[in-house]
């Protein structure tokens, strides 16, 4: 059985082909069967039988590039067993009557949270005969345990040419004009610092806030203010999640506390606050944009490095079931920079569940406004495709006549 | 001489290559120059000549793929004559300064009242010897006199892929949930509209909502939930100028009075403020998005046909004034649908100039909230490329398995 968890990618339905084309050749399995709406749908009986749709080699390139959980997902978080030992048992009982012998579930570092749970249940009720297993994803970037996560280079070659290309769109008048572009990351930057390789072929972003770093308004106002003087066109980054040094979202100016299934905050509007202070406090034109739900689902825009590291990290799960291993969750690591290699693997779910990568404070500029060239070149051959005369690295080569 | 102005979009600079081809291989020019930020840059002296840049094939190809005003843009709009005698006898001063025989402007309608001005002012004062040409362009397709508008079919494009990854993402969660997408288009739906071409692949969006049909609330409502009543997932398409019966904008709810150059009123918000309406009234998920200046310069998402036919329309603007004609545009004509054929001509610029093409009423479906068949055999042409694996007319091939 497999699910999909959290909040979707362009690449979560890759590792779903490569769970299933291992699982296909395996004389151990004669069903797949796709929960929907993840554990939602292993509690509710809302369970498909998958192993027909995904025999076909013609679909299955179409799954590779849909972007979003095919099977749905939830923000479901499993309490634990002794708070909800019905729950436990209901999902071991749905188990037992599909007999699933392998459930591989692919999601974020609250999804492996599940992973986690169970593996501890099982282990606590002496349940054996099913090998549960994680398969990462999260365009964050922030789960432990490997080089990146599988998502995030798609997310990020998207958020890279919208740069680029915002830039084209931002530089044509001849006025002062300062905007803003608020890209995902709730705590953990890597996503708005990806911005950065649009830097490689053009002059924006000038500016990239983190939450790594306290925000402080009266430096971001005088780093706008140096680059105003510059040229009349700003081109600014921020994370969702930019804080002040007392822990409160620079979002939270404009928002009410409400907190989503997780406890998370619920932030947006980092960006809208942002230009508002801009535009009182240095009075030019100001305006921000939010890159909101397409920076995860823009399928057409994704990395083809990602497509296949997510494929072979859920081939990867998928075989670490069959050898009849649980409580692990597939990962990669990087061998080497250039030529870019990697390595897959897994680790005990207890190394990524529930945990947390920030972005290191060394590849961050000394001024926190910037990315440094560690950053870069540890981003760059995430997105690298084919060159072609339109694209280079990854990216799309503008051409500038001023 | 060329220059661009107005809004700019994916498309704009093809115009720009198409203008050059034909100038460079005429013997009655031996000089292109570029006015930087339109006319702003006649009147400022900031012209450059580029016909060194644009003598490279390779560059040509990159200018041709590289979104934006390439030349930069402006947003002025030129006083009439006797108001303003000194801007028109500076502008016809620098044609005399760099010897112009031709002088084309790029742009939409409020730039082709720039022509049109020019024009009359060479009327007026018997200025003879150099043609004064306009080239349409505008995402918007508000363009009278021609099929439809350049740069509107890469606009197009982008927000019907947009729609259908979108709903790939909004469609996972069981929650029921409304997503409000708000699209550019101050005065007319057609952009918005557009998004109708991901319906003929998946299910949304499921309703569509224009300013050419007075917009109610109440009616609003009532839609969403006759949609909720069929799946927890709802996505909907609002042109950022949708308005009430009595002309107000639903923006202006959100809004201050501010305008632009142009007197037009300021806009954004639609979208947020119909999201606050369905949270307030349904109580649902809801949540809104805009996408912003992505849809006029997502370049790496044009319509292949766009790209041709904007190149042509430089050419024919360029043609028609070397033949020592003046004052007119260059515009296209469908000559055919099925298969897609068009006829290139040019008509004079006051059947352009300031006039606004709205989206026929008999387009849009009695219940004022989606677009006919009419609407989508009109579209779907624009957007077809070559078909692969995995796009299919210029959209993305999805795959379900549920």
């Amino acid at each position: 059985m497999i699910a999909q968890s959290g909040g979707p990618t362009a690449a979560i339905n890759a590792t779903l082909v490569g769970i299933a084309e291992r699982a296909l050749i395996s004389p151990h399995v004669d069903k797949i069967y796709g929960a929907i709406c993840g554990v939602k749908g292993i509690l509710s009986g809302n369970i498909i039988d998958i192993g027909d749709e995904l025999s076909s080699p013609r679909d299955m390139s179409r799954l590779m590039h849909t972007p979003s959980a095919a099977l749905g997902s939830c923000r479901l978080k499993l309490p634990p067993p002794q708070e909800a030992a019905g729950e436990y048992k209901a999902i071991f009982e749905a188990f037992e009557q599909y007999n699933i012998g392998y459930f591989v579930c692919i999601g974020g570092n609250d999804s492996m949270d599940t992973v986690a749970k169970l593996t501890a249940y099982m282990k606590e009720n002496n349940i054996t005969g099913i090998s549960v297993m994680g398969a990462p994803k999260t365009i964050d970037n922030d789960l432990c345990g490997m080089d990146h996560s599988p998502g995030f280079p798609s997310a990020a070659r998207y958020v890279a040419t919208t740069f680029s290309e915002l830039w084209c769109d931002c530089r044509v008048y001849d006025i002062p004009a300062v905007t803003i572009v608020e890209v995902m990351g709730r705590s953990v930057g890597w996503l708005a610092a990806s911005s950065a390789l649009a830097k490689v072929y053009c002059d924006a972003p000038s500016l990239i806030y983190l939450p790594e770093v306290p925000f402080e308004e009266g430096r971001f106002l005088d780093d706008i203010r140096g680059e105003l003087k510059k040229g009349p066109a700003v081109l600014i980054a921020v994370s969702e999640g930019i804080r002040h040094a007392d822990g409160t979202f620079v979002s939270e100016l404009n928002q009410s506390g409400m907190k989503d299934d997780f406890g998370h905050k619920y932030l947006s509007g980092a960006g809208k606050v942002l230009e508002n202070l801009v535009r009182k406090e240095i009075g030019c034109k100001a305006r921000s944009l939010e890159l909101s739900l397409m920076q995860r689902c823009a399928a057409h825009l994704t990395s083809p490095i990602d497509l296949d590291e997510s494929r072979m990290l859920g081939a990867t799960a998928m075989d670490c079931a069959l050898r009849g291993h649980s409580g692990r969750v597939s990962v990669l690591r990087r061998t080497s920079n250039s030529p870019y290699r990697v390595q897959f693997d897994t680790v005990s779910v207890e190394r990524v569940a529930n945990l947390e990568k920030p972005v290191p404070r060394e590849w961050i500029n000394d001024a926190g406004n910037f990315v440094t060239p560690q950053m870069l070149s540890y981003l760059a051959p995430l997105i690298a495709g084919e060159d072609d005369g339109r694209t280079r690295h990854g990216l799309p080569v503008h051409f500038r006549l001023f």
